[in-house]
């Protein structure tokens, strides 16, 4: 999704540190998603239209650096890391039936159901084989797991839609695998294709899983507050959707039995063929005048607090300071 | 799909040499496809209902075989094996919109969309998963370049869905993606668990890859012919999902200018929204015809004695006669 003026500056300055290495990523993964069938030529450029954050091959391309000249494991692995990533949103967006993504139509949108659920298969496929073809077996594990994690994630997803009553535990049960994961991965990767840096794998990787959960309850977050300087993004699509994330939950908890009553009454509705956007209102209003939203954004900073703890036990290494404002990036996005 | 009369004392006569490994392996497909999901339980349990012919296992297990005692790698590459396959059969029955699946509903058709994609996505990512944490680099090479090879065939497919006009190598190449390699992945595997056995790789590769070759070519020759000893399939499903198999491609490509023309029209009259099912006899008559079963058949038995000389070179293992006879098996369906 394309971000717009300061969010954009701040992820950029961060950027500037490993703008080369950056080149080289973009370079390469252009280079894997590319092929020879026309279908797949003609996704791979729709998809390469729709230029995302790059917020993963960030982080494991500054968690990898340690000299000038970039890592060609590094950028690989990076590549390899989207590819995943832009695999899990095709697969996502046909779950969703979203229409839109960075603006563009979803691949479902645009070539169909059964399109979007090979392309995504492909990318995985693809990712795995070429990690087997260079024989980075760790990578590979953790790439094999993650995907693994993100799949179960999904099933939980499915069995708890619109259940109202959910647990703080069950939904960063759910988060922690659907995004933290694969970021997580990003970070401890970084440190695997640098043998300077491989004696940091567990607090880098501990890193990624705490900026990957403050990521996502911001992102929910979003979905009550909005947020204008985010694009493309309607406010109220997890709701739609069935997904029920921190904020509601925890407004959920704080509730009285009355106002709860309303909520199970609008959804009541809902089931009989009304209009969940009928009803977005007095759901952001309940989430608002019972604390969800508070509480979501101290449980974020509580994360992001978490990431920045864990590069403590790193030596004065210059990516120290730069993942530590990657942690404040992700946290600023409130504001 | 379960087999009747004939055909299953025949490929239960192959599994008999391998009864205890074949046993180990039900337990252990059983035992990898469970987890602690309501919603995994749910599906496992369903797909556990509906047996297959376990072709693939039983061909990994007799590649692999040289002594009384079962090889425990090989009964894990095995439950593996199937459980790509599973996999494979489920994404499969989603993009073909298929309702039943082994005599029971499929899982898209019980759970929905949704739940096909993530049930697949879940079982792909377990396998290489499972595999790493085994740390057989090997066989996930082999499973890694075999699923994405699957995924390659199934974009093809969908390229060339209700294209009259493909060639015979055209045809081959998806094919030989689509089910030769996971069949071809299989006896490699075998012998690949066995340190006995491990020099025979290629050999046993090559034959697996032709006996999926032929396995293939049977099946569609079934979609034209018929064939009323196997239950729960209907005939004509290729053509109505757009699938241009050997059989018409021969067929097409003997047939004159007239003969052509009147197909065309069908094709026409369904895309202005026909019912493919009106036009399927005149489809079955054009391929029958026009030489193209006849050709299909002898293409199939190519395959088929391909398969066994690639047992040629193989010195005087058990395995050799009846992987000869697992070609037979494969051949026979056809009388």
């Amino acid at each position: 999704m394309p971000l717009a003026g300061e969010d954009r500056v701040k992820l950029q300055s961060l950027q500037e540190w490993i703008s080369l290495d950056l080149e080289l990523f973009e370079r390469e993964y252009a280079r894997l998603l590319s092929g020879e069938l026309p279908l797949l030529v003609e996704i791979s450029e729709h998809l390469r239209r729709g230029v995302g954050k790059r917020f993963r091959p960030t982080l494991l391309l500054i968690s990898s650096k340690s000299a000038e000249e970039p890592n060609a494991e590094a950028v690989f692995a990076a590549a390899c890391v989207e590819l995943v990533h832009t695999a899990t949103l095709i697969h996502d967006d046909f779950i969703d039936e979203a229409s839109t993504r960075r603006g563009l139509p979803t691949v479902n949108a645009r070539w169909g159901a059964s399109a979007a659920l090979i392309m995504g298969d492909f990318l995985y496929s693809k990712v795995f084989a070429l990690l087997t073809a260079r024989q980075r077996h760790e990578e590979l594990a953790i790439l094999a797991r993650t995907t693994h994690q993100m799949s179960i994630a999904e099933m939980m997803q499915l069995e708890r839609r619109r259940r109202l009553s959910q647990t703080e535990d069950e939904y960063l049960g759910i988060i922690r695998r659907k995004t933290a994961s694969l970021i997580e991965a990003s970070c401890e990767m970084g440190a695997l294709v640098n043998p300077e840096l491989v004696e940091h794998r567990g607090r880098l990787a501990s890193f990624g899983l705490n900026v990957g959960l403050a990521f996502q309850i911001t992102d929910d977050i979003f979905d009550y507050e909005g947020d204008l300087r985010r694009l493309g993004k309607p406010v109220g699509g997890d709701w739609r959707e069935g997904r029920i994330t921190l904020p509601f939950i925890a407004a959920w908890k704080n509730a009285g039995g009355e106002a709860r009553q309303r909520i199970l009454d609008c959804v009541a509705a809902e089931n009989n063929g009304g209009n969940g956007a009928d009803h977005w209102p007095l759901v952001c209003e309940f989430v608002q005048e019972h604390g969800g939203l508070e509480f979501a954004h101290t449980r974020a900073h509580h994360y992001g607090q978490a990431a920045k703890d864990a590069l403590g036990g790193l030596p004065a290494l210059p990516q120290r300071e730069i993942l530590a404002a990657a942690a404040d990036y992700v946290l600023a996005r409130l504001y």
